[in-house]
C-alpha cells in the first residue's frame, strides 16, 4: 500500500507520452495528484502545479511516484539527486521502473537512515497463496481482450469512474504497474512466481459485501501465446461474473507477433466463457468495448451498431462515448 | 544440464513412497543409476547396488541425487555429513528439496572449494526469453489432463521409453522437479516468473529435424483453477502437433479443491483444442491415456474399448497395457 498524496516526478520527460504513467495517475486519481516535479528540460506537462520539495510536503503529500520513464534504463545522477532529497525530507518514493530503487545503494541507505519506504511495484511484496478456488462473495468484473493493449485497464478504470458517480460500491483491481501506482496497490501479476498467479489474483479480490463490484484490470489475451497464461490465470483467480470483451478492430495482427492476426469478437466470445464457467458457472458477457481511436466518428458508430446486433451485446468506446453502457449492463448479472 | 551417472542418496527414507523421485530415475533411466546410498534406518531399497562415495567414484559416477524427500523440511545433520563428504570426493549434488542447497551456507562453502556444482532443480538457473510464437521445426507431443496428477509425466516417460526402443529421434522434456532429476534438465515451470512462462517452453523444445518428437512434460489441467495459467503456458509456448488426453476415472473431485467435480474427456477435447490451434493451426488431438489403477483389469478393459468408441481415439493405459499404442498414433499427424 503506497502512501497518498503523490507528487508526480517527470524528471527530463521528452515528451508528454514518456509521461503517461503520470497522466494516468492524474486523469483517474485526481485527488492523489497534488502536484508536479519537473526538471530543467522537461517536455511533459500534467497541467497542475509545479511544486518543490517543500511545498508538497507542506501540502500533505506523502509518496513521490516517478510517473516517467527513464532513458536507457539507469537512474541518473539528476534524478538520485531529487530522490535523495525526497527521501531526506520525509517522503517515500514509488516507481514502476525496470531497474529498481531497492537495487540503487544510496538510495537504499538513506531511506533506512530516515525510515521511508522504496515501493517497486513491478516485484511482488507479498508472498500470494496458492489459489484454492472458494466462491468468494460480492460480484467481479473483468475485461478479455482479442489481443494485448487494446484498452483493457482504460476499460476498468472508466467503469469505476462511472460507478463512483452513481455511488456504486466498487473498486479497481490493478494488475499492472501503471494501475498500481494509479490506485496506490495491487498485484504486479506479470511478474509473479507462475504457481501463485491465480492465488494472487484471489488475494486481491477477496470476499466482499453483494453488492460490491471488483473492475479487475486485464491482462495479455488468451490468443496472444506469449501472455496467455497469465490471462488464464487472472480468469480462474478472479472467478468473474462478468467479462467485458474488448477489441481494437483496425489491427493488423497479434501485438509483438506479426505471423499471427486477431481473432474475431465471436472466438474470443467461445473461447473465454467456458473457461470463465469453469470457475464461477454463473459467468456472463455483459458488454464489449471496443478502442475505435483509428476510425472516423461515423465510422465507429455504425461498427458498434452492428457488432450490437452481431452479438447481442451493449458495446461502446468508453473513451469516446462513456463507459455508462458497459456499467448498465452489470446490472443484468 | 546435471552431470551423469548418479549415485541416488536415498537418506533415511521411511518407505519406498518417500524415495519415488529416487524410483522414477531408476525406472526411467537405469544406464543413469549406477548405485544407492542409504542411511541407518532407511526404509527404501532400490533393488541396485549399495555403493559408499569411494565405490561410486571409481564406478564414475559424477553427481549424488538426493531422491528422498527430508523430513519436517530440513537438511538434517546426518544428511549434512554425507553431501559435504560427496562434496569433497569430487561429485557435484542435484535436490529437487523445497529448502535449497544453495541456502546451506555449509555446502556453499564446501561447494566452491572443490569446484563442485549444486543443483537445485525446483528454481530456474535461466533467464528465460518472452515467446515469440514463431513456428518451429520438429513435432512436439504434449500430455494434457482433466485434473493434475493423472498420470502425465508417466504418460510422456512411457512414449518415450517406446519410443527408444524402435530407435525413433525424440526426447522427454522435463518440466518438473522429479521429470528434471530423471533426465538431468529441464524446465521447473512452477517457479517460472509469469511473463516467461511460455519463452521457458519455447526454450526447452527448440527447433530439430522435421521427425523429431519433443514428448513435453504436461502440468496442471486447463479445468484446474489454481495451475490453469502453467497449463495454459505450456500448450501456447509447446505450439504440440499432438495432444494426449489424460483422465483418472475414479476421481471424486479435482486434486485439492473439493467443490470442483472433474470435466469429461469430451469437455476437455473440446476446451484444449481451440487454445492448442491459436499456437499451432494443425495441432491434433491423437489419444487418449488413462490410469486405471483403482479399478479392475475387466472394467479397465471396457472403460478404455468404450472410450475409444465414444472419442473415436486410441485408449490406453500405458502403465497397465504399454504406451504402443499412443507412439503408433503420432503417425497420423
Amino acid at each position: 500500500m503506497i502512501s497518498t498524496p503523490y507528487i508526480l516526478f517527470l524528471g527530463d520527460a521528452p515528451d508528454q507520452l514518456a509521461a503517461k504513467v503520470a497522466q494516468g495517475i492524474k486523469d483517474w486519481r485526481p485527488d492523489n495528484a497534488v502536484g508536479q516535479l519537473r526538471l530543467l528540460g522537461c517536455g511533459a506537462d500534467l497541467g497542475i502545479a509545479d511544486l518543490t520539495l517543500d511545498q508538497a510536503r507542506d501540502a500533505g503529500v506523502k509518496t513521490l511516484v516517478i510517473g516517467v520513464a527513464n532513458r536507457g534504463g539507469v537512474i541518473s545522477d539528476t534524478w538520485k539527486k531529487v530522490l535523495i532529497e525526497a527521501l531526506e525530507k520525509g517522503f517515500d518514493l514509488a516507481s514502476g521502473l525496470h531497474n529498481l530503487l531497492r537495487d540503487e545503494a544510496d538510495l537504499v541507505k538513506v531511506a533506512k537512515a530516515h525510515g521511508r519506504a522504496l515501493h517497486d511495484v513491478r516485484v511482488p511484496s507479498v508472498q500470494y497463496p496458492i489459489a484454492n478456488g472458494i466462491k468468494r462473495r460480492g460480484k467481479r468484473c473483468l475485461a478479455v481482450g482479442t489481443d494485448c493493449s487494446v484498452g483493457k485497464m482504460y476499460t476498468a478504470l472508466a467503469m469505476d469512474h462511472v460507478m463512483r458517480a452513481r455511488y456504486m460500491k466498487g473498486a479497481f483491481r490493478a494488475t499492472g504497474q501503471t494501475g498500481i501506482l494509479i490506485t496506490g496497490n495491487g498485484v504486479p501479476l506479470d511478474a509473479v512466481i507462475a504457481d501463485f498467479m491465480a492465488g494472487s489474483v484471489e488475494f486481491l479480490t477477496p470476499d466482499n459485501d453483494d453488492d460490491h463490484w471488483d473492475l479487475i484490470e486485464g491482462q495479455g489475451s488468451l490468443f496472444h501465446v506469449s501472455y496467455s497464461g497469465v490471462t488464464m490465470a487472472l480468469i480462474h483467480g478472479g472467478q468473474p461474473d462478468a467479462l467485458i470483451l474488448c477489441h481494437e478492430p483496425t489491427r493488423k495482427h497479434m501485438r509483438g507477433l506479426p505471423s499471427y492476426t486477431l481473432p474475431s469478437l465471436e472466438q474470443l466470445r467461445d473461447m473465454v466463457l467456458p473457461i470463465a464457467q469453469v470457475a464461477n458457472p454463473d459467468c456472463k458477457i455483459v458488454g464489449i468495448s471496443v478502442n475505435t481511436q483509428h476510425m472516423l466518428d461515423l465510422n465507429a458508430k455504425s461498427y458498434l451498431d452492428d457488432l450490437e446486433m452481431r452479438l447481442k451485446l451493449p458495446a461502446t468506446d468508453p473513451f469516446r462515448y462513456g463507459a455508462e453502457k458497459l456499467v448498465d449492463a452489470l446490472d443484468t448479472v
